[in-house]
């Protein structure tokens, strides 16, 4: 196992509900991909497509003095996803089930993304 | 005062740390907008900026089968944002201090919501 997918699969195991975590480039590059439970959802896709959004939210929250960005959520019908930057050049993603634990979700992603930083810097 | 501009009133006055409540087409025009506090940010432009993202995140959400867009939250260090969306041509944003309850913004804002739906139909 790889120094990355382990606390991917530490994240996923300590948020019940937790279907996928994942390390992206903000190109929408994955770079470690930890799934707890494959669904219908085409999770890899859809972070990929969500990641689009991430340096453009940024971007617009420093242009206009909202500062650095910490965290993204998006809910949608059938899944929460919660996103997370790492570094300048990488962030975190949680994909939950939507009657997962979300307050969870987002302790165990802020508690994870600074295990992660070394290994991405 | 406006039927629209009412309950964006309301929803900042039972928001403690609420800035801002707006509602918005998905092409980033204002329709109305309730603002509580004036700080350093251009929460209008800010908005747009972020409203130009929300289409692209509800067009992924569907295509990779996650369902219907509920609710996209953005906190970045001076501000969190709430976005929800009304219809499918106009959503509802709330932008909050940092330090405000998100909670309970999550929950007036969802409450306001169905109260719009009427007006913009």
């Amino acid at each position: 196992m790889s120094v990355l997918s382990a606390p991917l699969e530490r994240l996923c195991q300590r948020v019940p509900g937790a279907l996928a975590a994942s390390i992206m480039g903000l190109d929408g590059l994955p770079v470690d991909t930890h799934t707890a439970s494959k669904g219908d959802i085409d999770l890899s896709s859809l972070l990929v497509e969500y990641s689009s959004t991430l340096a453009q939210v940024r971007e617009s929250a420093q242009m206009f003095a909202a500062g650095a960005l910490e965290e993204i959520s998006i809910r949608a019908e059938n899944l929460t996803t919660i996103i997370r930057p790492i570094t300048t050049e990488y962030f975190l993603a949680l994909a939950l089930l939507p009657e997962a634990n979300f307050g969870k979700g987002r302790y165990h992603l802020r508690m994870t993304a600074p295990e992660l930083v070394d290994e991405l810097s």
